[in-house]
């Protein structure tokens, strides 16, 4: 009787010794990582990145690790986007969404058929956990378009960055709305915080990315907002019963662009896009720059330009803040563009809004808006090379 | 004492069915679906890829069940490959790769530092099968470019396509190295079979997809390869003790643009791109398109080029192949590129080759290559609006 129950004994030790790998393999894949190092072997998942030093592309690569990044939408886009920034090892990540996990997700990166039911922050936290045990990642499971959540949102973004207290060093926008967009420009105007815009269309095959400087460049509220130029109404993306289209390619790039340009910030590396356009069906990336409104409705917009007016301009390129023969860096650590002062080619804009070819203004535009091209802005012409700007009026009026 | 018997086998009964439970969470998460379906319920994982219909898009979605794909190279850019497709719902999937996952791997998309030794087909396909079960996956774990295993996928993928005996529908190139895809371009001329070449640079900051269709548009073997104008030798990639440096924006955003073209071509939507370059530093996305080489050395190509001069030209769109008023596919059945015939800019190039803008060439060409630019290839000079083509020609001697 005894052997039995040493026997059964044995079998509940093996079971216990098998639930537990199981559980642990799903769980802690890897210890921490005190330093990132640049050793060439195997098992150093930073060898990757820190090679970026030795290529001459970025000075620093571990400043990454004293970032911290807010990402407002955990969906198709946000989720990518978390997933990019967790295995570059950022140092801190702020996730916020109210939605679920559900199997008609499955279409786009990152979440899987077993997450359906968990909420999105939740299920997005542990994957990245798991990817990266080395970021700190913090979740916040509810709508911040909402009076009390819009204060913990401020509130949040505003103090708990890298250091308790400090800002975030950059907020991306994700989301698939206007009110959640609004909500996110009103805070990131306040607290005078630099951000990325980003969306995809209704109809899956385009996609754009926006770089918000508050007081230097066009805020969320300074002009409808731009999109590449298809059928599309995003207030209608969330309206009962209808169901938008989406490709994990289109939101995928839509991601890699955003984290791209969000690095190129952070790590001070290339030029940084101030709106990047992507449409999907001639693979056509138009690219411009909008300044901002000075008859904005945001008070703060209004407060951040008249700041950043008073701002002594930087005529050179800092030396010691360019890596080699690379392109150099467009921004400073203030935000300030600098080929904003060669480019005086400004417009006075009508609700018939002349952006760049490819582009177009979500919903007309009020009469005091002021659109800007920017020098390089020369590429959203190239699928028309031989079209004169009249002709191009003449073809956006008739859109 | 029968108590304690009883106790302990309760024990048992209760821990095998929580490790049963444990397995199978990470094993099947979803039955499989018969036929795809439009319903918008949260249920459903291809309500918002049939959406694509009612956006006008795509004509018939689900004809991608009846697609096989082969991607050779599970890493970077072929698992985020490989997953987009899966997502998507690819009828079938084929992939080859004799690498192992490794932790230095995980700084890009897809694998997780658990399947750190897996061999990459056995944990991709593991991964790819429960995120859709639907999806027919088959591995290939062996290097292609020895004579033994060339002959095997040569087999492979003139045989093993959706239905047994037919060819895959699209051969997809995600290789990191010279020699693999020499190979697959030997076997897909032999084969007179369509695919995409893909790369990323060895500094981690630029991309480009290229569409080879034998004897219509350059084989790999006739002129040396395209790359984004940088400081790349790829054939450098794999030397000893040289660690590449890699990101998961520039490899996802590299597999987001092939897939979105393989769709495109796949499903008959929007212009395939030829050749998309992305340099990642100011985020520029020159565009060619490159004739056969008549003096090729690869006799297959000299034949599938005899094939195609002999096959009769398309005067017009087939009007049932275009949906709505979305741009027109530039390709037929046959591979055919409509916009050839308008657009005669040849030249004969020397070695200091004259590639579009944002481009160049691995390595020096042969005197015979001819290189033809695409009619919307102006979108190369977009950097550079002001500059003539000669100071292009002698900006790019002096590279």
């Amino acid at each position: 009787m005894s052997t039995a129950i040493d026997e059964l004994q044995a079998i509940i030790a093996e079971l216990k010794t098998e639930l537990e790998e199981q559980k642990t393999s799903t769980r802690n894949a890897r210890e921490r990582i005190e330093r990132m190092s640049a050793e060439v072997v195997d098992s150093n998942p930073y060898s990757r990145l820190m090679a970026l030093q030795r290529m001459n592309i970025v000075k620093d690569y571990e400043r990454i690790r004293d970032k911290a990044v807010a990402i407002v939408g955990v969906g198709g886009v946000g989720s990518v986007t978390a997933d990019m920034l967790t295995r570059c090892g950022i140092g801190k990540l702020i996730l916020f969404d109210y939605d679920k996990v559900e199997l008609a997700n499955m279409n786009r990166l990152f979440f899987t058929p077993d997450q359906a039911g968990l909420s999105k922050v939740e299920a997005a936290a542990r994957t990245l956990s798991f990817i990266n045990p080395d970021v700190r990642i913090e979740t916040h499971n509810y709508n911040i378009t909402t009076v009390e959540n819009f204060d913990k949102f401020l509130t949040t973004i505003s103090e708990c960055g890298i250091q308790k207290g400090q800002p975030v060093d950059l907020v991306l926008s994700c989301v698939d709305n206007f009110e959640a967009r609004m909500a996110i420009n009103a805070a990131c105007n306040e607290n005078n915080l630099n951000w990325f815009e980003s969306g995809v269309s209704e109809n899956a095959v385009s996609g754009h990315i926006q770089f918000i400087r508050p007081g230097d460049t066009a805020c969320f509220a300074c002009a409808p907002p731009l999109v590449v130029a298809e059928n599309i109404d995003e207030r209608t993306l969330k309206r009962e019963g209808v169901c938008a289209a989406s490709l994990p390619t289109t939101m995928g790039i839509t991601a890699g662009l955003l984290v791209q340009n969000a690095l190129k910030y952070l790590l001070n590396f290339g030029e940084v896009s101030d709106y990047l356009g992507y449409n999907a069906l001639n693979d056509f990336f138009p690219k411009m720059t909008l300044k901002p409104n000075t008859e904005c409705d945001d008070r703060f917009c209004l407060q951040r330009q008249k700041e950043f007016r008073a701002r002594p301009q930087p005529k050179e390129q800092q030396e010691d803040e360019v890596v080699s023969n690379e392109p150099v860096h467009a921004s400073n650590d203030w935000g300030i563009e600098l080929v904003a002062e060669d480019t005086p080619v400004e417009q006075q804009l009508t609700n018939t809004t002349n952006v760049v070819t490819g582009l177009r203004l979500a919903y007309d535009a009020p009469d005091k808006v002021t659109v800007k091209q920017a020098e390089n802005a020369a590429a959203v012409d190239a699928g028309v090379p031989e079209t004169s700007l009249e002709e191009l009026m003449a073809q956006m009026k008739s859109m």
